[in-house]
């Protein structure tokens, strides 16, 4: 049991981390400020929430390894974050597209996550979704200004579409561990959490006058450690510092 | 009168805006998550005031020109921000001391512009000060951590002051404009904000066991428009997006 809500707490860590790192690459690199500082402030959210994460797993682990160690510290493989989060940041319109398929899982599976038997998680899941809440109401309404705008911003926005939805599926397929949390009662069912998800992406999408792409091959793995190639390269930029000048602050 | 005020408030959003884009080159690169976030906080709070400062120059302006046109699209010699903030992050200590420096003028400066008699520039002091309040403190903090720490923290620190202590003068040496700005009764006399400052620095670099360096020899320009290279390359890159594809957020 407690391995069990290591591997999944490790899991939960790892996807917000790279989200959130990906997003602070945008940092003081967006021409507009006002986007700029959205970005900006969504990272900082998702890395709060890694930071209580990573703290819990520490403890569940209880080998002295820091929320600093298990951040930077493992390898590729030990990373189980689903693969949409370490898709590249490409244009404004991937972005808000990666960003957008993320917060309908991530927001839904909070609100689920917070009546979970684990009380620190439900804690961490309750604390984080309030922050949750306008990051879905923030890429849902980016959505629908691209989507219904111009002409350069629909094809971009179709373009993102192409890209990614092919990521959404591994978010709401349960990997073993999430299984046994199942069983154990920890955690609901996924399948509940996908049809609210479902339900609001329709919705955004009708406002947005775009289609929801139908039986598209859906990518899987990063939630078993199996990776693109991109979430090597941002390892290598996380982890430079830590490994050059292991515990050094300089 | 107007163009006075013009300037004066361009050369406070050039400062805030040159040191949030500094700060922000730490976002996901740090080691250590709580000070990555911490030190993303700060850029985020300092853009956030650099946002106001720009929209109420563009309106003082009238030109049609917008926050991001004034942030992204002037020249070098256009951007007034003192020298002190365009230097480079280089290790910890470094970005600590310039931060220290800056926050030890910023906070006792809002302090006074919140009496300004421009309605608009008080406002903007108000809402700031709340934020800069916490970052003296941070940055205090940490000056006493690595001064008063270890054998290697106190020789970064203290080559961190040697680095940028010529910086400091500058913030406190008014210019014509601000001299004018004066004499209008529209801001303070920047030696009362010294005297703050002053005392602020003694006694956190007493605590620190760091000493004040004497009678060294003060680095001016930036707030005339004569800058160090530093500056040519952070407009090089902040500007890159908003010149290759004017007005597009792609």
């Amino acid at each position: 049991m407690k391995q069990l809500l290591l591997d999944y707490t490790l899991q939960l860590a790892d996807t917000t981390f790279i989200l959130g790192h990906r997003l602070s690459e945008w940092c003081g690199h967006g021409p507009v400020l006002e986007q700029d500082m959205a970005l900006s402030n969504i990272a900082l959210d998702l890395i709060g929430e890694t930071r209580s994460l990573y703290q819990y797993a520490a403890e569940l682990e209880g080998k002295g390894r820091t929320e600093d160690d298990l951040a930077y510290l493992r390898d590729a493989v030990e990373y189980k974050n689903p693969l949409l989060v370490e898709q590249p940041n490409g244009d404004f319109g991937d972005t808000i597209m990666r960003q957008f398929i993320f917060d309908s899982f991530h927001y839904f599976f909070l609100k689920e996550l917070q009546n979970s038997t684990d009380h620190r998680l439900a804690a961490i899941a309750e604390k984080s979704l309030k922050e949750s809440s306008y990051h879905i109401k923030w890429s849902s309404e980016w959505v629908i200004r691209l989507g219904d705008g111009t002409e350069e911003s629909r094809q971009r926005i179709e373009k993102a579409i192409e890209n990614l939805w092919p990521f959404s599926g591994e978010l709401f397929t349960m990997t073993g561990t999430e299984k046994a949390l199942l069983e154990l009662g920890v955690i609901s069912d996924y399948s509940m959490i996908k049809q609210s998800s479902d339900a609001h992406i329709a919705k955004v999408f009708k406002e947005a006058t775009l289609e929801i792409p139908q039986n598209i091959w859906m990518q899987s793995g990063g939630k078993e450690g199996r990776h693109t190639e991109h979430l090597g390269f941002i390892l290598t930029e996380l982890q430079y510092l830590q490994r050059a000048y292991p515990g050094l602050e300089w």
